[in-house]
């Protein structure tokens, strides 16, 4: 069975020896590193789970290739249920973890090609879908994390990337052979870039014509010569390195985003996707970017954790009966459970492609995604409210635990009496760490501009929107075109 | 095929001599009554769909006593494709119709009762569901419309029934003899009623022994004796009788609301569904409420024609490329959206009950709610600002038709030069009905208090929002219950 | 003292025989029609309020031409004192009608006039200042009714006056001679057109060169031959023709507005304040608007009536303990004082201008109106929330005086023991008025329209916002701008 | 003229020698440690104004005691005029420093007792105001930090002091003699403690008879033995200690919060100002409150330089010109103003009491501050939108200097091509401070919770909002309470 346990995974990373920077230094080992380690553990997870009989039915599927059993983070879907499922496994990891656990956007990518590398077989008489069902075989029967890899640095928002003073802004096609391609360019914000195995690049944007030497896709081992990690910092990250656990809030898991640096690499032939057919760019970009909307149902699952710590710190404080507070946790459920009937929605209403692959309403997708930029901060300006203001003025855990302050912290921070004033310091370095902390950057942050800024999404809400039916809807009702005795019983 | 034609559900409704008052005299024939003809036009439009190939798949359904195909207002749900299906033909209908369609409430009791007659009879050896069914199969035959008649009156709010100065503020068992029970009391707020066949009586709150002579459900024909009909004004409800059709917005359609008194009306037993069985009213209560929170589903497709309504506006203002206009637009469809999603995700999370009626999921079907009693209000006021500030100023169509001031309306309230001035009076007028006039009644303040007001969607988001394992996420994460290490290969 | 009793008042308006038109008939007394009755009712209250000693620091002022007690609405602001003071009379007046009472845009059209006849004055040596306060005297004196008339009907949106298809589209001077001037055109949607003495004409926008035909200003009595008025209808209108009450909710008062025709109106030379002088339109446009902006103080009037409602509802249904209920209001009273400190604080922030007069603080009268647009309609939403469906369910006045339904309505309606049904109707009318009905039309969408709609205002809110001062202070901090140490003691 | 340099501040504090500690050690020097002379900075911002001629007007005032020029941050506010210009001050030094500089907790408790003190005396024939007066005069002298201490640290909040299971969970008097006093408890969240050279101490609830040993108010030198301060730590706080200035965001300024323990320390009667008349205790606190709900005028000046920033990295990102990013700055802006209207408007209303202060209108006071814990954090969410995703995955300062990864930042992270790279990055490490670092503790977190968690100005609204007086109001419009046409000429 093509399943790796979490310690095949992390040893699987660990022999990759990618080439890593952070803090002004390279990174000798990535996995045993106290700032990244959380993110690993996080992405493990994925592999944990996978091995539960209680899980199984949400965290695996059976190959459409081989009819194999296979995580489902490298599978293709085949069904509106297995779109739901993706839901559920996003809720269930979030909840899990209460981080981003990364895996996603390789999924998604993987999806997207097999619909995209299909299409442009069609009108091109190009071999690109069975180059990607080669490399999907390979993906699934190793059991592979894959950093999808899209955002470009962009450089000047106003002009094209031909029209870029430094033509690496946007990644690029610099040379061909015989063997393959040589690339160069970057791809930015890579959400657990070096917990991966394979890269997945895809352009960024729709192109032209003036375009083509960017209308680029490709997978190749994220240890390839030449690709570089620079690694982004966090809110509280280096609270990881203060050898304690309480002030981190999650101590165990976490997510990393990194820029990612091609310098000159070269792909073989049989990993390339797509190779200057600009028409297919704007496309591959829509399916992934629908795709990877729909993944913020993990949000709902992080959500839920940031609602069980509003829960637990009503407790502690001894606020939970008080009827304001009670119709808080209320909202924050709600706007939760909302987000939760997006993610599901796109997915039920989800249909298949000519390829065979199935992907989500589009309308619905983005209407979800929509959502997750607005309601996660509501939900975390309740939490704050329901935490107090102890949340930001807590002494450290080292004061906790040094003599001459330890005793007067213990006496003057215990509230409910039956509960360890340790544990409410816990919970609410738990918020702090979803509100303001390391987790507020996916929960928050993330959630805003991650699968494209909510400008992105008004875009596509727009142009699907058909607003030619409901015009002529308006139009029946009120008289302007008449409406049409003939069809019915009702007369005016 | 058991399917009426718009004709002969008028023909049958005005055969019926119901017993209707209204503006303090009786009403003769109440299918003519130009205040109450836009409402029947609006049910015959599901009977009128039914027919339409093109709509058959979402309109009809086999029913699952005989296989014959019948209209879905009187389908028992049999899987969550079912639910879905209704779900979609609210929004359709909403869409047609522009207003409250007044069929959904007696589906819903129908399901409702199939699901709890069944649970009553498994515990009490009943044979309520036997006698359901046979009732079923008459309205699946007749293709009847039902009133699903629930909210009470309810007095003095702080007090139970059994403790009311006027016993009657909850409709009640009187007496009982060997061929049926009387009942005496009303139910308040009846969409549709004056449009029904049939009305289906539930109990409206959970209930206690002391209540038992509440706890009692039971149908009967709309024109039994001793049931009388006091319909209810809507804002602008009068413009129908002013002979004119611009100044109405919506001149085919509409809906009603009544106060239906029982004045002492006798129940055969074989329509009576409950009968004292007070522990299962909070079941039946509940039930129902979820299937009509769905139901909510029509206020999408009246969105619909409110956001088309803002696109004609937009346009025949000549505001159409603004951008804040087409951001605002972006924003109702984003909205609406955000409804149908709920609508639809909790009618495909739904399962069986045992029964076999399928239910749609409790908690979303709450939250869906909960929604529709908010953004339609934004919805509108997007509307009317958009629309501008001639939807209240406009003269009455009187004035656009009357030599002195004929040539000045037409003069000065010409805007877009190739969109006559009438339509552009016809769209305001719309958004007028829509947003302050007798359909805001439908989409404003029903979307607010039909199916349970807020709050009570609110303590029922509370009851199943599982906030216990929420906390144990919450507890896991921040280190309160350890991370047993043994579980998979993270570690701390 | 030039102070007019309201019986005055109504005689004097009695007299002008206006040319009204409505329902396409002409109106012989506008004075007498129970249509038009409540509108001059709230504007009566303007005179009846000035001459009670409790009310007079609010409603009256000394003026500042001679020093005589005038009604505040005729007056010539001389402090901030005055600004505070006219902000109070509006939320006096609102609550005290529970409408618009129409007064405020004369008021601010003579405030603005002062300001820039003065400014026109020094710049091109013209005489209209002075022109202007002997008008202001006579008003004055006379204590008059203004109209402030502004907006122009504006044809197609996206050409300027002077490249309209109908050259009339914005109000215009046709010719000139000895005597005086010859204008014509319209003005839309005019507040208490026909309860008003005299009409203040100013140009809606800015204006060009090539638009000065368009860049004039004058008043003129309104029963001028060739003014013609067109009054429009408002939702829920014709309820005052039905001979009941408790229907139209606040059957004293209303408010009206009308479309103004100005069919070749002569005007003589001392009552023309600007004359093709286009340069000047913009900032005449700007300083009505900012005071016109600041008016909307009277919706904080009108929400105290709705708050008050929904308190009294509360306690009608039963339900005033319920947290949620509390917390409703609590939330009503919050917004609407929210609404409260934007009007004191553009008053209270304000300032001379060099003609003396003294002039709003602007980008604080343009917030506070941003905010009109939006939390009426919240505060309208949680009325209905709280008031229950039955606001828009309730049978006609004549059901409940009607033998055969009386009793049903008197038994059924009957909530809180204490408190007759009658009184619960009424409130529940109230409500529907102000959230759907006729008062709507102000308390709403006038709201969102009334002195500019709400793009208008974030237009002014960008170009007032100091927008460089903020990034300067923005680049100190973070470093882009060195901190200079010498400044100070502070040392990075 | 008692006003102190900003190095005479500086040294005034270094020569207290504090007992704080943090991070589990105890700190040499506060003014010289990295983690807290930011926060020394912020206050000492406050004396250098003082001392510019063009803020002299806004930081300064006349003594009312002497006459004599002091800092406004000890003045006892003689004016509404006095109360406008503290609003005034706030906003300047929030757009100064881009965080908390902690100063205005003094000054309102100082005016709140000079109200209290005098109302005790009145009631009581004590001398506490000549005591105040005479700490006053020496506070004002010499130019004083005062920090008032208020908040408790509750213990279980469902139980009042005196049945707390720990007596000291509220401070209280142990015992008195002839010197003056004893007090032990702790005073949590203490704003800016270890800079200040006098503690101000006052009760935190309102108190009965049995807690009298909780009613106490006192000042107390900083210094005085036996008062420990722990220092709470806040997001991202150790960035200070990293060496560099741009990963700090805002590198001068911050705040600080401490947890201030009274290990049985002695009070000279002089000092003391109040003293078992717990009576009093809530007027007290409700003063106190009042004060610095106002005080939140600070936050506006925070705001003020988040959306600079925002203005900024719009340029820098090359984004300015799209519509959604220049309406998504008029938002800002809009909220902002709002709260600034509610800092005005409160300030302007405000009156005399019968001690000769001024204090602020209390009910907007508080709707001011239930707007501070809302708006903030949606302008936050807005500048996160403006800002990119870029602001959470930037990495480190030292990655921007090292050799290795430096030519790729630059070329990677560059946008528009005018601005330096590490311009763009030292924006976007503001905006990170101020909605997810240490100035996020201020500005949301501190701006929910500080002078009150929002739940506490709701039931100030409640209490103010004058309830009756809106809904006789109601009850008069619609007729329930008869209209008397005696009072007017307008008739039903």
């Amino acid at each position: 069975m093509p399943l790796m346990t979490p310690e095949q995974y992390e040893e699987s990373i660990r022999s990759l020896k990618l080439e890593v920077y952070m803090f002004g230094r390279r990174v000798s080992d990535p996995t045993g590193d106290p700032m990244i380690r959380p993110s690993l553990n996080a992405v493990a997870k994925t592999y944990e789970l996978a091995m539960q009989p209680e899980y199984q039915e949400i965290m695996t599927a059976r190959s459409h290739l081989n009819r194999k059993r296979i995580n489902r983070f490298t599978h293709i879907h085949q069904s509106t249920e297995d779109l739901v499922k993706k839901s559920k496994m996003g809720r269930l990891l979030g909840q899990q973890t209460g981080c981003c656990f990364q895996r996603c956007v390789g999924m998604d990518a993987l999806n997207a090609l097999s619909i995209v590398t299909y299409n442009i077989d069609q009108k091109k008489n190009t071999d690109y879908n069975k180059r990607f069902r080669r490399y999907l075989e390979y993906v699934q029967e190793r059991d592979l994390v894959c950093d999808g890899a899209m955002t470009d640095p962009k450089g000047d928002r106003s002009v094209p990337p031909h029209r870029q003073s430094d033509p690496d802004a946007f990644l690029r096609i610099v040379s061909e052979n015989d063997n393959g391609i040589v690339v160069r360019g970057a791809k930015a914000h890579q959400t657990g870039a070096v917990n991966s195995h394979e890269i997945i690049v895809m352009p960024t944007i729709a192109l032209r014509a003036e375009d083509q030497d960017y209308a680029v896709s490709f997978a190749l081992p994220s240890n390839t010569p030449g690709v570089i990690y620079i690694i982004g910092r966090q809110s509280c990250d280096t609270r990881k390195l203060e050898g304690g656990a309480i002030d981190v809030g999650n101590p165990l898991f976490g997510g990393h985003e990194a820029l990612v640096v091609f310098d000159d690499v070269t792909v073989p032939w049989e990993r390339v996707f797509m190779f200057r057919e600009y028409e297919f760019a704007g496309q591959l970009v829509e399916f992934f970017a629908a795709y990877h909307r729909q993944s913020y149902a993990c949000k709902v699952g992080v959500g839920d954790v940031l609602i069980g710590a509003a829960h637990l710190i009503s407790e502690y404080n001894g606020t939970a009966a008080a009827s304001h507070i009670k119709d808080k946790l209320i909202e924050m459920t709600h706007l939760n459970e909302t987000l939760y009937c997006g993610c599901i929605a796109c997915a039920s209403e989800g249909g298949p492609e000519p390829s065979g692959t199935y992907c989500v309403e589009k309308l619905l997708a983005n209407v979800h995604k929509q959502n997750v930029t607005r309601f996660p901060y509501e939900i975390a300006r309740l939490a704050q409210d329901i935490a107090g203001g102890l949340m930001v003025t807590l002494p450290s855990e080292a004061d906790f635990k040094s003599p001459p302050t330890q005793k007067w912290l213990e006496k003057y921070f215990q509230a409910n009496s039956k509960v360890p004033t340790q544990d409410r310091v816990r919970v609410l370095r738990l918020i702090e760490n979803l509100t303001l902390g390391a987790a507020a950057v996916g929960y928050l942050t993330e959630s805003m501009h991650g699968a494209g800024s909510p400008q992105a999404q008004r875009i596509m809400i727009a142009r699907r929107s058909n607003a030619d039916e409901k015009k002529a809807a308006a139009k029946k009702l009120c008289g302007i075109e008449k409406y049409d005795k003939s069809q019915g019983g009702a007369t005016l």
